[in-house]
């Protein structure tokens, strides 16, 4: 599924690549769509990150190894396998520190030029396919994607036991770090968003309150969060990029505290940093993710967390640009493409 | 109730206390008997912390409000109360960074010469009395004590998402730190022990894998503890004290990870440190807990985690004797004793 | 010497004060201003914190032990002290974990309504009284409280061996940042500011390299900084408080690294904070300190940092007047009175 | 040079190898000799690392490239560079959390079945040839791979502002650890050895206070650690390997503290790990290193460190044997091979 100049989207016939010595070859099964596939499908960029020819979508994957490179030891054919799409390209000074998301040279699929894994049959590094357990489905491999974003966020917040968490998002990222921050021991999460849908989602996936915003100042809404959580949240996490919204997570958070940014929104805003700084919350971000594969089956494998209700829809890849456009016009939470014409469960 | 030379305990009359400004008088209501506890009674020493005069017992409590200092603000009459036994008498140095457990002035609840709180009436240091909210028992409260070992140990040794932990013993040591790993993420926890039944309770309160030792070697121990979890653990706790379980532990734990010793033995051990040397597996102890009430709550409040089923026996205060005995002879688990005639509920 | 209202400073005679039992009167010996006495001298108030009633100023300070409070074990009369100037009121939840400097009871010299120091005999807690070397002079011993500004940022920063630094700023707070970078092993420190004459100060105390700004744009200061330090900087710490200054530390700061904000501007600033946010360059701030005198003793002791010739000035107290003349006008670094008159030595 | 069977040490001639795309080939220039080198020569074998046939020795090293492979992009011909002698085979989970020493399948210069780099042409891992500035000389840059211990070590230990360290051992890796512990802002540092000899070259070194050790029990050096720094250190460095000498490390250490075991001694060791544990004193091992050359770099390159007058012997290649006997007797600190005949300079 290849996206070429803006709103063109096709499925086209590649050949079948061959796995190098450190690489799979893999028969894709289950891949979902993220809102950044749909974002170059429309406007050829994010960002610097510019599509100049055809580019295979697709991020979010898992399938079953069919070809092994010649010095692979730790997966065999027939293995299945969640797909991280991030594989450095070298050992740089990043990588070397444990931090090779930040690496200016890593692959990545489907951020240009780097192709994704929206087709049939793709290679990857092999130390960057992850064994899935029997009791892991093909799908739950695919959503780790999602799933790794809560996690590197959590975890660089300090998420920790009784933590009181402020999420601001109901989006799949809002949800995935209010799976994450409970997992990791957290005792009260709120989460907030402007649609009622969005916010039922986030009381079924596990939140303790949820806030519907319509007209609120920043400081109020810091206000009903503290009152909701009997305290400010030690950890607030913005998925929205708003400014408005960044401005409520720094007045919220508790002193000593941490505001994590996930969502991007513009390149300049204006925000209260001296009430952040006074009170020494320390404001992060986060670059897609590191050291989570391992984590997340862990987790899977142990039933401590449940994302299968994260998927709402599911369309063949023949049907791909179907399943695009039910993402594009944000119905339900994630759309997930089959790519296995013989295998189309989850 | 008060012991004075070894095996010699009785009920004393003591006049009810006045409290200090900074201090908060409690009519106390479930107080959970400790191994501590019992070895003051039987030895009347514990290291070189030696009974030299009738000394009240008592450490895992609760209680109610009666009475509130002059300076106190954030407790009022009738408020339902957990009791950290440790308040520092001074800001000191290991106070000042946060691990006021270390600070050599610090009073601790009958550890002598300190008085505990086994009795009908009890003054304490306000900072370390905390609110229970309406949803949490007081036995619950009384027993977010032991709940802090665990909390402090795994803390220390960074439990996270996914990981692998090796428990080694089963008694309420090793229970409460299977509780809290879980809840901080870990996705498996084997524990181990010479008995079946306590065993049983650990795969009750939710032990992935257990294992009864019977004469293995420490090696044979560590292989076993690596096939159950599928790899070997990043982080083990050992709550036993024996030497062949600190080298099981040694051997068990993966490169890079951590040993807790939690358990005390002998003054000397022979280990083979070199091997956890190179392989940059890290030991640490834990000398009681700091920081550990207020995430406890948290935790009891919002049911992340379930310490009641720890409690197997009850009694009045009168019958506090019968109690000793009865946690002496290690029937059960927790022996509890209610203080207050007119409300012996959880 | 006590501010009334905006411009009003006059000296006042108080009764020599009594300690309490954990306190210690000390005669004062050497006392800096800062430049929060002088806003406070000229306007009354700082944010949220305005003066009320006439308050003595003055918060950087040593002094010689008089008289001992009755409970006080580690001091005695005659022992020659520096002052930390925050003492917690009481152990609440922010100084059980280390981060006393957040206590909202908390004690500050010089902050409304507590009285500062600036006089001949004040009383003070014992156990934020440290005992001063014989090699360690009084006004090293005052010099405490502006290095424990650089101490606090520099390790929350985590700036380490090798590290290249960007201080922004060559007033007091930017000079002790820089002693304290390359102290802790920072290879190659750059400080900026607008005034050549400062530059040349941080250069004779050991800035590697200095840039004087003049009209460049926040991305062209960055591209210098990067430039002079042959790679982008793993810390910023940036002491001005101007928006542009932030801005420069944004696109300054390396991939991964850490931006400090120190200096206090206005309530809002329109910043890059995506730029940050995608880079995960972290963006914290400092408020007061903690945890630093024996670490600052211990290396004036070792003469591991030179802070003497921070001081410029010097007046008796009787010509305290004059003294924040000097300092309002800027001239110098440190103007530093001499409250004991048989004593006016450094 | 190439070492087969124990006690067997030849020059041999082998042809000079082929950079795959990745790797620089180097003319060497000056290689360390290591007590490793020398015991690898001696038994053939170190633990399960047994030499099984010729061996090419030598792992601390630097040269100039003078052929660079086809993906290589940070190095060109005629570049000057430190190598780090352990590249990793894979990204595999230890490299990808930046613990890639600790990766099972590293290549190691000198480690069987591994050829070292004493000899006239090597061929290396592009990314683990580190650049050296042109103030930075050959044998600095060799001696990289010793100061590395002495920097992962100190980090790992967190040694900090003002700190007291106790060294133990005042060979090679003791004398680095006390460099790189003072780069770090240690405010003393007390190195022991049996050696008076050896000890006079720590307090060239920039040692604090120095203590010949007799016949004093571990407790006894404790106490005089102890009082020569007038406290109980923050960290301990062990670099002995012997039972005593780790006995005294735990009886020093300050509660709270670190004890680092450096050095290797015997299997099992006999030590009072409960007086470790129940003071919070944790205990951690260092295998290699990883992450140090940059940071290494850094700081000779701003002469944050001085590690020339390490070396005490140089010989050229072709009397090498001459230049391990020399080793092997003890005889000074670091004796270093010029595998240059043309620049045997420093």
């Amino acid at each position: 599924m290849a996206a070429a100049k803006p709103e063109n989207l096709s499925l086209e016939n590649y050949p079948i690549p061959e796995p190098g010595p450190n690489e799979v070859l893999l028969k894709m099964h289950s891949v979902g769509i993220c809102g950044s596939d749909v974002h170059y499908w429309q406007h050829g960029r994010i960002g610097d990150f510019i599509v100049k020819k055809p580019m295979v979508l697709g991020h979010e994957a898992s399938g079953t190894v069919v070809k092994v490179g010649s010095l692979v030891k730790h997966l065999q054919q027939g293995d299945r396998v969640a797909i991280e799409p991030g594989a450095p390209r070298e050992i740089d000074e990043f990588c070397k520190i444990g931090r090779y998301n930040l690496s200016p040279t890593i692959f990545f699929c489907a951020t240009p030029p780097d192709d994704g894994n929206l087709c049939r049959f793709y290679k990857h590094d092999a130390n960057f396919c992850y064994k899935l357990p029997d009791n892991v489905t093909f799908e739950e491999g695919a959503l780790i994607e999602p799933l790794s974003v809560g996690i590197h966020t959590c975890r660089r917040a300090g998420v920790t036991l009784g933590n009181k968490v402020f999420v601001c998002g109901a989006g799949p990222i809002g949800l995935v770090n209010l799976l994450v921050a409970k997992a990791m021991g957290a005792a009260q999460v709120v989460v907030t968003d402007l649609s009622a849908s969005r916010l039922a989602k986030a009381k079924e996936a596990g939140a303790d309150f949820v806030l519907q915003i319509t007209n609120e100042s920043p400081q109020e809404i810091a206000s009903k969060v503290e009152g909701l959580l009997g305290g400010k949240p030690e950890v607030t996490i913005e998925c929205t990029g708003a400014e408005a919204a960044i401005q409520a997570g720094i007045y919220a958070t508790c002193p000593g505290g941490t505001l994590m940014l996930v969502g991007l929104g513009s390149e300049m805003v204006n925000v209260p940093l001296v009430h952040a700084a006074i009170r020494e919350v320390d404001i992060k971000g986060v670059f897609r993710y590191c050291n989570t594969w391992p984590m997340a089956i862990s987790m899977l494998a142990s039933k401590s967390v449940n994302v299968k209700s994260l998927v709402t829809h599911r369309f063949p890849l023949e049907k791909a640009l179907e399943a695009f456009e039910t993402s594009k016009k944000g119905l339900g939470l994630k759309v997930m493409i089959k790519c296995d014409p013989n295998d189309q469960n989850p």
